[in-house]
């Protein structure tokens, strides 16, 4: 590929000093703006050697150079990653993200999705706080294409989630690796899909009989999950969590009962919410579903799908890591060594 | 005021089924869109008896009934409360708030801030992660109006904070009137404006002798803290912190010590970030800085800028409240009831 192909409207607009919108319009002869910048623009273009050919010229002409994003997600806590990824996959292109947060409210939903077509997006990004629910708004018949992330979408669409199985898989292994033998999990309420599927992985990296506790996604689940384990017995020599928080109960749990952990007991946890998982002592060692890969992902389908190029609809599942700190045992390192899933920290 | 008056243009926009910027263009006999959809805007603006004066007319007919939002919040902890305050204020006038993140980009706030501009937002509404900093792009000649919310704005600019001297007071006054007389602050790095002024009527209220310990926002910091006063003496009976977090560490450390809280020594957190002052043991009381009330505000404000009212330029400062949980003593809600920025949960 010549380097001039490689310039893009976005250079242009950057060194001309406009936006990407009205780099477009300028050199498509449409939109409103003075003689001058019109003409600045044209030159930078001309200096650079920017050459659109002709279909990338009426792609360009249709574009708004944005994206909207909706979630119900209101601590932001799985949509602000996604949107990090997006801002990274998009930034590039001169595309900006619009987030509304509609929370559960279909009269707000439905006001912002009406302004994000007023605003003419190129394309609306859908994400919430679980995978097995929908946003209250119907996204099915919008002149823009929508791609789902990290919440349910109609059975024809572009949708992307974490591999939950594979990042339940991984942790059971670790802990497998580590030579523990009496593993349980303790997880979230059994009617999530995400709950089933890592409880599903769980016993079938660590044997059928192997204890699934569910409860509540708290701290209080987790402390009250110890003392129903150590007063029913037998103990368990390793827990994995189904979050962070439920881990951050079961470690401070064991420590006020004198269980040193991980020397006595590993514990994994779930998320990578780092604000629990850092400040936990031990520091857990954690799954981290990579929500910022699952939004540059997106970033990249949308923008395809506003290009008018083809994209396979359906579910794609992206893998998890193991995030190794302290709580699962010093052995882990070696143990585990050339996982591919494993980051250290 | 009669009830016709009353009919908003949200109304007909909701009754007619189109979003408020398409009811605004049918009405104005602007915009593009079937006849068909301009008629039944115009009947349902009929039937209602929707009759905006002339004025209201002449500023609708520029309106975008969209807001941009920026921030530099990753975590969003201060930024969700503020966005859903916004949403709260304006969804009822058919306006969207968009969110941009811009983290600490220049680059990438540059092509959110352009993009804002295109899309013709009525206004933009800055916030961040603490409010003696700016966002790293200048918004002070934009052709739109901005309000500055939780974060530094230019000296003529429309600012809005919380009150930190208000929010410590009450604090510490709450303390007293518990019986407490050996209290102590342990909080943030000593560089925050926010960690100066509450550290000024920390001991404005307890005594200019009071002892305010400096650190990191970090539950370690907690723990730190309470092994340097416990190794040191004289131990205090009550511990007022800059943020949750830094609360969290106190209490678990104390509760590792012995030291039963609140019996012995009662503690208060700052923030209210309920993820982790309802999961300490005991649940915290909290310093709310109300920022959901500050997004409410920002959203009026920017409104009435947009609609061209005059509001006075300055730093508004917006009360926190006391939110009582059980860390600072059983007694506390009897001795300070009467006072009005409690909130008992």
């Amino acid at each position: 590929m010549a380097k001039v192909d490689r310039i893009r409207i976005y250079d242009v607009a950057r060194i001309a000093g406009v936006s990407v919108a009205t780099a477009s319009k300028a050199l498509n002869d449409t939109g409103r703006m003075t003689e001058a910048t019109r003409t600045r623009v044209k030159q930078t273009a001309a200096a650079l050697g920017f050459r659109p050919n002709a279909m990338a010229r009426a792609l360009t002409r249709q574009r708004s150079f944005t994206i909207g994003l909706l979630t119900n997600d209101t601590y932001g806590r799985f949509t602000l990653p996604v949107m990090a990824g997006i801002n990274e996959a998009l930034v590039d292109q001169g595309v900006s993200v619009f987030l509304c947060g509609i929370e559960d409210d279909a009269t707000l939903a439905k006001v912002h999705v009406d302004a994000m077509l007023d605003k003419q997006v190129d394309g609306i990004i859908a994400t919430g706080k679980r995978i097995d629910r929908r946003l209250p708004v119907d996204l099915a018949d919008l002149p823009v294409p929508v791609v789902y992330a990290f919440t349910e979408g109609p059975a024809d669409a572009v949708t992307l989630v974490s591999d939950d199985a594979q990042g339940a898989r991984a942790a059971t292994e670790c802990l497998l690796a580590l030579g523990r033998r009496r593993l349980v999990h303790v997880t979230g309420p059994e009617d999530f899909a995400s709950v089933a599927a890592r409880a599903a992985a769980f016993r079938q990296a660590a044997g059928s009989a192997a204890p699934v506790l569910f409860g509540a996604w708290s701290e209080a689940w987790g402390h009250e999950a110890v003392s129903r384990l150590w007063s029913e017995g037998p103990v368990p020599d390793a827990i994995f969590c189904g979050n962070d928080q439920i881990a951050r109960g079961v470690v401070d749990a064991l420590r006020e009962r004198g269980v040193a952990v991980p020397a006595d007991v590993s514990v994994v946890g779930f998320d990578n919410w780092e604000i629990v998982s850092a400040a936990t002592r031990p520091p857990l060692t954690t799954v981290d579903m990579n929500l910022k890969e699952l939004g540059r992902e997106a970033g990249r389908l949308i923008l395809e799908l506003a290009e008018g190029k083809p994209v396979e609809p359906g579910i794609r599942t992206l893998p998890c890591k193991l995030v190794v700190r302290q709580s699962c045992g010093s052995k882990t390192l070696a143990a585990i060594q050339g996982e591919g899933t494993l980051q250290e920290v």
